[in-house]
């Protein structure tokens, strides 16, 4: 083994960013999320982390539901606004034009390509996080971001994490097809 | 609200391939996983999302072990055969040069820079997927992919899995710094 030992702390490489909704009281609010992936295929469920202190997990607790928006490149700083500011001192929803999920009600943001909204599944306490996992029950895109149907990655603009050295970071070129690329090894 | 509704099975925008390793019986096995994110700061926890199915899983119960790698570009052919061959078929193992966790001995890839050895703390049931969540417990990585001590992405060359078009993306130009490229907004 000729690694280095570095941090613990250490992350995966890169996160997506995010930007998760919910109701706080009578008020949507939304904060600056990388710590989120799907977590069962059928049915349709995402997780996501955030630390217990933040101003939206209790929204999220009362109302049993949340949103994943993914923002654009284009909302790049209104996205990192949403992870420095608490919604206890600022209304951000106010950056944004407001929807409600069909199902929950749970806000959600026009002016991201593609928004899922979820239903509050399971909650699981860690050392200084909530692990909200939920069940994708609508998705809602721009049609201009669509493909045959799906979206793409490359009209979506979406833009990821790297941690701890902080920085954000555009798709790059497209280098495989994923289950395939490997079809030709045999072990 | 302008939007279309599409499929609920939806996902986010990039996700990370990793490969995730346990030792299943006295052989390391190893399979692609994008559905892998951190969920927990101090003590830094890693959560990973696998179908009940797959081989891994009793490996991983049986240890309470398993490690989480980041491939390279160079290793995508290698990492897309992890995600479509069972390792009750091939020894997939035999694709890599493989070392051992010190605290854990979970089994991890010499050819990825970044590798996290995690200690399972929790395991959650989901519908169709287990959600084994560890604290990494150790992280190692190739010293030429460090800048200043900590990883580097641009030397890490990881890449991103997109469904359900499934294609492989390399990571893009660095568009801003997280936590200050909203500080000029003012809500």
């Amino acid at each position: 083994m000729s690694k280095v030992k570095i941090d613990n702390n250490a992350f995966t490489y890169p996160m997506p960013m995010t930007l998760v909704g919910a109701m706080v009281g009578d008020k949507p609010n939304f904060l600056a999320v990388a710590w989120v992936t799907r977590v069962n295929f059928e049915p349709p469920m995402i997780a996501v982390a955030l630390g217990t202190t933040h101003h939206t997990n209790p929204g999220i607790h009362d109302t049993k539901a949340f949103s994943v928006n993914i923002p654009g490149v284009d909302l790049m700083e209104k996205t990192d606004y949403c992870g420095i500011v608490s919604g206890k001192k600022a209304d951000k929803a106010s950056l944004f034009t407001v929807f409600k999920g069909e199902v929950t009600g749970a806000p959600m943001i026009e002016e991201c390509r593609l928004c899922m909204e979820c239903r509050l599944v399971q909650t699981v306490a860690l050392a200084a996080d909530e692990l909200f996992i939920g069940e994708i029950v609508g998705a809602y895109a721009d049609a201009g971001c669509l493909t045959d149907g799906k979206p793409d990655v490359v009209k979506l603009d979406p833009f990821t994490l790297t941690m701890p050295d902080n920085g954000y970071w555009r798709i790059g070129e497209r280098v495989g097809q994923a289950w395939s690329a490997g079809r030709r090894l045999n072990v």
